[in-house]
This record gives C-alpha cells, structure tokens and sequence, in this order.
C-alpha cells in the first residue's frame, strides 16, 4: 500500500509544488509566451531562444515540464486558460501570445479568451486541421497556421526534385501554393455551413489554384526546366537498390 | 427494422462497389503514390497536380474517399498495406511511394512491406513526431517529414519579424535551424533509449544548434538588422486595437 501511495501521491506533491515555483517568477516579462510546448511549441521555442528572443512558456503536462527543465528549457506548469495564470506570465505586457496547445478545444478557449481580456496581444495559433483553420478566422484571428500544411509541401517539393525539376522552380510553386491556399481558405470559410456549395467552391478554388500555378510556371520557365520523362523513371527504378 | 437496414447494409454495398471501381483501373500507372490522403496527403496530393504530377492516391477512410471524389479527386479506396492493393496501384512500377497515412502503426506497417517488397521505390514517409522520426531512422528510411516542423518554424519566422527582423534573415535563420536539427534528430536518435543520456545528448545538441545560429547572425550581419526594443513594444502594445 506504501508503493501505491508513493506512486499516487507523489505526482500531487509535485503539482503543488510546481504551482508554488511558479508563483516566484511573475517578475519575469518576455515578449512572447508560448502557450503548449508540444512538438509544435516546442520548436518554435527553441527557434526564438537560438534568435535571441526569450519567451514565457507555459505547459499543463506535468511530466513533460519535468523532462523539459531537465533539458535546460524554463517552462511553467499550469493552465493557460486561467486568467490569473496567463497575468502571472505576462499576457498584460507581453507583445506576442502564440496559441500551441494540443488540444484544439482548450486552445479555442485561451484564444477567446486572450482576445477578450487582453486585447492588445497579438495571438498567433496552431491549428490541427483546416476546419479549425476556419473556426479560427470566425474568430477574428489572422495569424492561423495550419500544423502540417508547410511540411507536406517541403515533401512535395522534394519529390518534384527527385522526378527532375529544379529546385528553385519547385520551392517557388510551393511559396505560390501556400499563398493561393490561403486566400482559398478564406473564401472557402464563408462557404463551408452548406456541403453541396462547399464541394462546389472546393472544386473551383483548386481550379482556381491549379490555373494560376500554371500561370507561374508559363511566366517563369525555369519551372519547365525537369527532365520529366515516365519511362526513364521505370529504368532507373529497375537499375535500384537491390 | 427496414431504416436501420438500410443505415448499416448500404454503406457496406458502398464498400463493395468501391472495390469493384478499384479493380478497373490497374492499368494507370503513375511516377508517384501517395498513401494516406488527410490533411497532409491531400494538400501534398494537390500540390503535385497542380504542378503536372500525376499522382495514384490511396485512402482507408470511405466516408473520405466518397467526399474526396465528389471534390474532383480520383482517390482509389483501399488498404494500402495490403501488398495486392499496392501491387494495383502500380507498386511494382511507381518511382516514389509517399506514406502518409494519420496512424502512425498502419504508416510504420506500409514503410516495413513496402521496403521488403518494393525494395526499388524510394519511400518518403510523414512523421507525427520527433520519437516516430527516430524510429523510422532506425528502421532505414532516409526522408523523413516530421509534420508540424516547418508551419512551426515559419510561426517563428512570423514572429521575428513582427519583432523586427529583417524578413529575409529570419528566413536564412530557420532554414539553418533546420538544418542543424536534421542533424540533431540523427546524433540523438542513437542515445534515446537511456534516458539520462538522451537528457544530456539533447541538452548539448540544443547548445550547438543556438552556437550555430549565432555564428551564422556574425557571419550574415542582415540578420542582426533588426530594431528589437522591448519598451517600444510596450508603447505599440498600448496603442493597440483597444
């Protein structure tokens, strides 16, 4: 029984005295807080510090603020849709609240409640998903990022490069992808309440999108300069690593 | 008795009849599958056509493929990881296999059978996270696309330059802070499984990735170029959109 509670209970005195660490540091005022230092929080974290910008960092993952102080980085336990806590970590004079919880229906919640109580912070939020991407620009939020839409397209680019287009060409179309994604998504949000006129308008921004990439490519021909040919695909994928 | 029948009978026909469509088309070939067509397939999926790639898309979720195709997309309804699916979709003559399917285990599972049958596709595969990267390292696949890394990365680029940073050399900083995280993600991945190890790995790999950034500021001075004053955010902040 002794085991049990050292394994139950523990982990409650660790909550405790986090929360009261916490309260040592309301001096400290950053620019930026970071809200959820997932995967997503996290990089950017390390990308602000590597900048030189420090950041507040705020994570209610118990273990993972544990594991990450042990890797030299200063995190806060605790909940960052509670208003008293986001004023202990600045979000009264910070520039900066960059929304990066993991889970879209607390960050939701920070974000609303960030625009309402501290309305001269600039929120940028992580979105899962283009439907949350959506809810987002309901909300009134311009800086939506939509988590994997930038790795995809580096991916894509790196398999036009393998099939023989110049690297150049292929970020370019990528830059251009992701800017005419975007204004789609803005026109998609108004359209999305009725299925049959959001598969419609899907179709025509892609069109839209497909046409105006063509475009770039006519207007910068380096685009067209790949040896794109499928039956010398097949050779060198006969003459592989076997 | 008849309602519910047809609740939970049609949809399984619908399944069946997909499969019959499937069988049709063997005879297209293209340079590219992709397995796996949520948000990160798909945006990948319509980056390549609208770059002139023709691209063979598999996806298990039915509900999606039905939506997919009423959107214009020809997604072939399938398992991928069954080996007479893949061999359907042109396994046997594709160039690049692309996986990208949401659950980790089935994406895991496709990379294994497909490496072992289809030894001649180059396969580029989409990582939920820094662990399964490290997995997929181990397991041999060299292209590995940690998901949310970029759209992180391009946030903080965002973010110094709303801070004042030259555009440009935010920019050069994040492809370098990549770089040197590639990098990182492969010294570490050899000391994950001793946690005191890893802890102190990724704190040294940490250190010289920020060595590195700073380096490149000294040597690339633009990036230094930036009026970063905390109290002048203080007063912009205060002029907000009140």
């Amino acid at each position: 029984l002794l085991l049990v509670n050292e394994r139950f209970i523990l982990p409650y005195f660790g909550t405790k005295e986090k929360e009261e660490k916490e309260a040592d540091t309301i001096d400290e005022s950053n620019p930026v807080i970071i809200a959820g230092f997932g995967h997503f929080g996290s990089t950017l974290g390390r990308f602000l510090r590597a900048s030189g910008i420090r950041a507040t960092i705020l994570d209610n993952d118990s273990d993972r603020v544990d594991l990450l102080r042990k890797m030299g980085f200063k995190v806060f336990y605790g909940d960052a849709t509670r208003v008293d806590i986001l004023k202990s970590a600045g979000a009264g004079e910070a520039r900066i609240l960059i929304a990066a919880i993991d889970s879209p229906e607390i960050n939701f919640d920070l974000v609303e409640k960030t625009k309402k109580i501290f309305p001269n912070l600039t929120v940028m939020v992580r979105a899962k998903s283009r439907l949350d991407a959506y809810e987002l620009l309901d909300m009134g939020i311009n800086d939506v990022y939509r988590e994997s839409l930038d790795t995809s397209l580096r991916l894509g680019v790196d398999v036009l490069t393998k099939l023989g287009f110049r690297k150049y060409s292929a970020v370019r179309a990528s830059q251009n992808f992701i800017k005419y994604d975007e204004a789609a998504l803005r026109e998609l949000a108004r359209h999305r309440h009725d299925q049959s006129d959001y598969i419609f308008t899907t179709r025509e921004q892609i069109q839209i999108q497909e046409q105006m990439l063509n475009k770039d490519r006519e207007v910068n021909p380096n685009i067209n300069d790949h040896a794109w040919d499928s039956d010398s695909f097949e050779e060198k994928s006969d003459n592989g690593n076997n």
